[in-house]
């Protein structure tokens, strides 16, 4: 059925979980994006933003925008819509802001078509919007802030999808502390070329934390976040990245690692009350060095994109 | 409690499994190593062979020896023991004939002796063998031919390893052609750097295997039997390599690989028979290259290394 207006919500994800650099990341429940869609009457799009973020409202620049005309382009719509940006997480954060926005752009626009396509079959669109931030296609905030869940993309030529299981009481706090790293940068920093004990190290610790999950082993969960490729380049730009580590580690923190290419950390928790108090370790980690930070604290969401 | 004897069974096992190259392995329940470890009087290791597989008989050099050696110098023990070889996988099959030995002969010393050691704890006395043979301190034979099951080496440094839960119905075939490849040479083709690319795809494809064999979903297992690392420096001494694969997967295999460093090819299938129809058509492949072949169709056992 078609629709003149939908209200899309797309949630946050942390990304390049520990060792799954590109390839694993999850959805949170809060925070996320909030957009409406509605047919305009035009033939163009038009941006509104009332989320107070200052977010490029050109078409050809907002990564939304990028999505969204990625899918009208392949169904060869020429109609107009109006983006009405509501509720936006804080771009550069490191939780997916981009492909929050992504995702709920092609879900929206899907919805209001009739959904011509598969959930799963939106993931190519939003990644274009993603490229443009990341310069790179990964698909490890897309493909958890669409489907929900844990994902692990097995393969990108072909994209494959898996879902891993993992303990119901597992919990992610976040802090988001007050830098700016740019993902583009970010990403031109890690070596094309690593040696072969660095891949099997990612490798075995990537294929642990996966088996951990799926089998509730919270030892090997933790054992296994551990990143040998990306991490070792990303973290010079916060201070003193390995004292949070170990200060969120004895506080409870099953496994800590940069969420995305960063600022923001993430700690894997078992249970609410346990990474509130990691939340709480991490933003003093912060504030004792002058940088303000914001602390979200949620459970591993089975929900992804969603009509609101 | 200390005995004088003990019989014990060490079974073959599949390493490199697909991408689980040096990290994941599994045990067969046959064909396998029997070996008698007796208290003989005297100070020093003889070793007896009864198998008929020319084995080395100088304890310096029998890898089987080296391991019951590394066990007997950790607990300062110098009494002698009979190592009698009744039952041997062909050395130099790809089945992990090296570790089946070495993993009899820790188990069994640590039989006699009363189990000073719990099981796992066996392991790096095996690995001294095995590192003769392989010329690494490889695991992915020796944890499985020991623990039995299917097994991922997380880490070598600490080790840490962990049983994968598996379908019941998965089967394996094997055909081991009479063509030979040293494990220590052909370890040294693999270049020992790679591109952050093909290290990003093994990842994927070893974590997707762990969870299409924790879930069951042999559709994921089929796809994330893929190696980029090792395999493609290992198979020009096969005929037609790529032909076997195919003749494999076009009958039922749900994927193809080498066993170890090959020569022996493992094809994984769902269900007895499928795998009894893949073996002979691995079978066919070199018989019809007049190349003669021998197969083996099991499970993936649940025991490892055990008293008879």
């Amino acid at each position: 059925m078609k629709k003149d207006e939908v209200r899309v919500y797309g949630p946050a994800t942390v990304s390049n979980v520990g060792p799954g650099f590109d390839l694993l990341g999850f959805a949170l429940e809060e925070p996320g994006d909030e957009m409406i869609i509605r047919r305009n009457g035009s033939r163009s799009l038009r941006l509104v933003d009332e989320s107070g973020c200052s977010l490029p409202l050109d078409p050809g620049i907002n990564v939304a925008a990028i999505a969204a005309t990625a899918i009208l382009s392949e169904l060869g719509i020429r109609e107009g819509f109006d983006m009405i940006f509501t509720r936006k997480i804080t771009p550069g954060s490191g939780v997916g802001s981009s492909a929050a926005s992504c995702v709920a752009a092609v879900v929206g626009i899907n919805e209001v078509l009739g959904n011509p396509f598969e959930t799963e079959a939106l993931i190519p669109y939003a990644m274009e919007g993603e490229k443009m931030a990341s310069g790179a296609t990964h698909a490890d905030n897309i493909a958890p802030a669409l489907l929900g869940g844990m994902t692990l993309i097995r393969s990108y030529d072909p994209l494959d999808i898996k879902h891993i299981p993992y303990p119901s009481d597992l919990w992610c706090a976040i802090v988001h502390p007050a830098l700016e790293i740019r993902t583009l940068e970010s990403r031109k920093q890690i070596p094309r070329q690593v040696t072969l004990k660095h891949a099997l190290q990612q490798c075995g610790n990537l294929a642990g934390l996966v088996a951990g999950l799926a089998t509730a082993d919270y030892s090997l969960i933790s054992r296994s976040i551990c990143d040998v490729l990306a991490e070792p380049y990303r973290t010079h730009q916060l201070p003193d990245y390995q004292l949070l580590k170990e200060a969120a580690l004895n506080s409870g923190s099953l496994g800590t690692g940069l969420s995305g290419s960063g600022p923001a950390v993430f700690s894997l928790c078992r249970g609410e009350e346990m990474a509130k108090m990691v939340g709480k370790v991490m933003k003093k980690h912060f504030t004792d060095r002058e940088t303000g930070a914001v602390v979200y604290v949620s459970r591993i969401s089975q929900a992804g994109c969603r009509i609101l």
